[in-house]
């Protein structure tokens, strides 16, 4: 079975090091494509991404956040920050722009609509957490899409989101920090993982078949 | 930019009704495949995924857990289910397997294996989180990967987590069911979203660029 796809998730690996490359600026919008592509619960998207390439916010948070070296090294960093809360007027706005986006009365949604705001009612640390889960899909589709563009790409949770949050402002737009994405590119003599041998749970391992 | 990822993200979409059309064993293994190389946090794979087809147990879990049609009317479906903790014993079953895959002396290990066992002693309940959130990683490649085999995939959380799990008996195996895929074909005469125009938020709405 012929795939592209196994190719890329064999090509890509949590790059350690990376050169100071720069990214060029379709290659980023490519891979920002397709965070905005990726599924996400109900269609929600219940999280914005930083993109940030200046380099004096970048050592800012190398700083005060994160100290891995792909933040200097990296050409650009993405900062998934979630949606600290589900309300009621983001469902609304979601309304609207499907009944936009297809030409069709926001009434005729409103079964759609009661659904969600069902989700709005629920204890809003599980929205929080529910959130952070929609994030990571699009954290997965986005090393593939870096490594689509030859761009690597490694996620890190290693990071202080409370100093994130300080350095972005991010509390007072009502969100949380909950992952990175380095975009770079390897740097081929200094990054000792490069070229190891990917380790991964085997079939047995990881599925049951039933 | 040309991308084949691109054309994949928009070929694909939250399938509602499915034609019951068996996908051959090859698309499903290749699926599988990326759901194995998808990247987790520190690369420890927190989860286990059931690949169910037999039409008893997809009965069951209809009955049980998930009333939504894709459970019948799909080839087969995909439950994720993510570790309730993260142990002393996983993190050495991963040293050795990283120490055989790569050749290298479990002892050479040492300082990343400190590492995981500090995350052993968080709360219990955060690693529950953190696990849940590497398994959606794998749910957004597996989406991915089977538009890529021309097959449909639909991310369901709708479902009652303490039925599938009882249905699984999952909590025995220390799992706790965290999302499903449903895979299969879409049901071209009477899927109402087929063609329905995809709704995303705009790129000032998603991104910040800094």
């Amino acid at each position: 079975m012929q795939s592209n796809l196994i190719d890329l998730l064999n090509y890509r690996y949590a790059t350690k090091r990376m050169n100071g490359q720069i990214i060029p600026e379709a290659k980023v919008n490519n891979i920002l494509q397709a965070i905005q592509l990726a599924p996400t619960s109900a269609g929600l998207q219940p999280f914005r991404v930083f993109v940030i390439s200046d380099r004096e916010k970048l050592k800012e948070i190398s700083e005060k956040a994160c100290q891995q070296p792909q933040i200097l090294e990296g050409s650009h960093l993405l900062v998934f920050a979630s949606w600290k809360e589900l309300n009621e007027d983001a469902v609304n706005e979601y309304m609207n722009r499907i009944a936009d986006t297809r030409g069709v009365p926001v009434e005729s949604l409103d079964g759609f609509k009661g659904n969600l705001m069902g989700l709005t009612r629920r204890d809003q640390k599980e929205n929080q957490q529910w959130a952070a889960r929609q994030a990571y899909i699009a954290l997965g589709i986005a090393t593939v899409a870096a490594a689509e563009q030859g761009v690597d790409a490694t996620p890190m949770e290693g990071f202080n989101p409370d100093a994130m949050d300080a350095v972005l402002g991010l509390e007072e737009m009502g969100l949380r920090s909950n992952v990175l994405l380095a975009l770079g590119y390897r740097d081929e003599q200094n990054d000792y993982l490069l070229g190891a041998k990917k380790v991964r749970r085997s079939h047995d391992q990881l599925f049951t078949e039933i």
